[in-house]
């Protein structure tokens, strides 16, 4: 606290992400890296950067990943918004469109949500979850400036159908839908092909995930040109260069190798399955998750004692102390070998109950 | 123009950054990257970075880099902020300390901090600069809530002693002075031996220019750390992951390597002082620089003029149409050869007229 701080900087409440341990000698299943590698392609890139790239400022637009973005997706690169990682693509996002202004999403969701409205002097209205976790996609909407949902959500891991999405996008024209993708890749449909029908909707995606470059810190929009210009205009009034020539260059690669994607994509649903069958055999509920990382609890164990138990044996992974979810614990998908040690921990401990 | 943009968004005024051309052909004079390339160090450093170290999320804190950094002050870890770019450090400082709030800067500074102002809301008062480009600290601070001076400045490249910095701080201690060393390493003295003892002081610096780093966007602030926790918080309520891994180690690396950063600050040094003395016999006015780039005018050819004939011939340099400056180009302190290219275009030029 210092006697320079506006007053709204005291009223904030910062995001608190999963711990980031420096030793690589725990089983890191807390904040939903990818199983693999990321693709021999995006090494490549990386070590081609020569030095006079780094002398010069980066393309402040980010035009060659747009291109590379936009010919994935079926767009125009005037449809995309590229960012230091979807984190900072939503944070630009929420003061363009929704500061001042009342915004619905779920109670079960992102945390970082409430913290954007909090710093962006929005309304946060917070729609429960049905008693599955289920969305109901009727009760959003209705009053509010603009809907934000993740799908697949977390830390349910639960996704909503294209025509779900579709739906609640033509039935709230004069509302902005955001549908944060940070998990797409992994099974669930995405909205990306409404983009082109309706210039109320916004899809937010990140690489960290779909393309195991949570080190590189690249996210990015999908929407209609006027929706993107705004997000322009806003970056331009902040900082020119959120994306160095290293990142663009590293995920140009990622987003062009399509062979990666779908390889890696198959192998953590692969996984994922394997991870479910496991916890289901220990008597666990497991959530049908289209998403890298599974949300389970099990019927006679409290989400606290497990959680502190597998860190003692080395193995972190993510739980909330909230009222609905503080027995749930969201683990996420790792290697066969990553997997195995947490069945073998969680089984280990269900023994000495 | 969408139906869904927020009001602030239709009255931002962006910055707009000088040109940033994709062939390398041009003489590229207008945006100061360093004449050198990067230290061999930072090339090292980045051919080191893993598949793993991309997989994962980087150090939210980037701790290893405010350790180096503080070595190099001689201050602690937590007088540190790293950023993305000293313009995200900028953004973040005047959301934490300068919204709403009244700040007194120059009529002649970085073109960024109009931008913020708008962004946040602050009302900024222009303090003009006197008729040779140098500053009357006197007239500064007064009734404001805060004092913010680029230190070189720019685009005239004039600096400030210490002493004078000091007393400006020590004269306003309950107003927030905010220093702008985006160009130091080149001759000026900073006001980072300050910080130790007043509160109410704030650095900013960039790696773009010091550490011809342009492409790789790394900044960062030095304060009490009572400001630093104030960023933090901003930080933390916007994008938790601003410095990718990349960036990082790059950074760490170039901060480290003392040797490289003494010999290109000489080489510049070195530089600049040839292309002063090669456009004073062309008959130019050049300001005294302290940074990496001189402001400069012909007082018998007009600036536009110039500007375009350069351009013409393949050599960027950069020129404001305003009142005072008009007349006036920012031209980077380039390699020997770009020096000769610029003066060998602008010989003609004169000749022509």
């Amino acid at each position: 606290m210092s006697r320079f701080w506006v007053e709204k900087v005291t009223e904030l409440q910062p995001y608190v992400p999963g711990e980031q341990p420096a030793t690589g000698s725990v089983v890191k299943l807390n904040t939903n890296e990818h199983a693999l590698s990321p693709s021999d392609a995006v090494m490549a890139a990386i070590s081609a950067v020569q030095g006079e790239q780094l002398r010069r400022y980066p393309d402040p637009a980010a035009s060659g990943l747009c291109d590379a973005i936009a010919a994935v997706e079926g767009l125009t690169a005037a449809c995309v918004f590229p960012g230091n990682g979807s984190d900072e693509v939503l944070a630009h996002l929420w003061f363009a469109f929704l500061s001042g202004r009342t915004v619905c999403t779920l109670d079960t969701t992102y945390g970082f949500y409430p913290v954007w409205a909090k710093l962006y002097g929005s309304q946060l209205v917070e729609v429960p979850v049905l008693e599955d976790f289920s969305v109901d996609i009727g009760a959003l909407g209705q009053s509010h400036d603009a809907i934000v949902l993740a799908n697949p959500n977390a830390p349910t891991g639960l996704a909503l159908r294209r025509a779900d999405i579709e739906s609640l996008v033509a039935s709230n024209r004069d509302r902005l839908v955001i549908i944060d993708e940070a998990y797409y890749g992994f099974g669930a449909e995405s909205a990306a092909p409404l983009v082109a029908d309706y210039d109320n909707l916004m899809i937010s995606r990140s690489l960290s995930k779909s393309h195991a470059l949570a080190g590189m810190r690249v996210g990015y929009a999908l929407a209609h040109p006027d929706l993107i210009e705004g997000l322009n205009r806003v970056k331009d009034s902040f900082n020119s260069y959120p994306l160095d020539a290293v990142a663009q260059a590293a995920a140009t690669a990622a987003i062009s190798d399509a062979e990666w994607f779908e390889q890696a994509s198959q192998a953590v649903a692969q996984s994922r399955a394997q991870l479910t069958e496991g916890l289901g055999s220990l008597g666990f509920q497991v959530l049908p998750s289209m998403a890298n990382f599974v949300f389970t609890r099990h019927p006679e164990v409290g989400g606290e004692a497990l959680f502190a138990a597998l860190r003692q044996e080395g193995v972190l992974v993510r739980r909330w102390s909230k009222p609905r979810i503080g027995d749930w614990l969201r683990i996420t998908v790792g290697s066969g070998e990553q997997n195995e040690r947490l069945l073998t921990s969680v089984a280990q401990f269900l023994k000495n109950q």
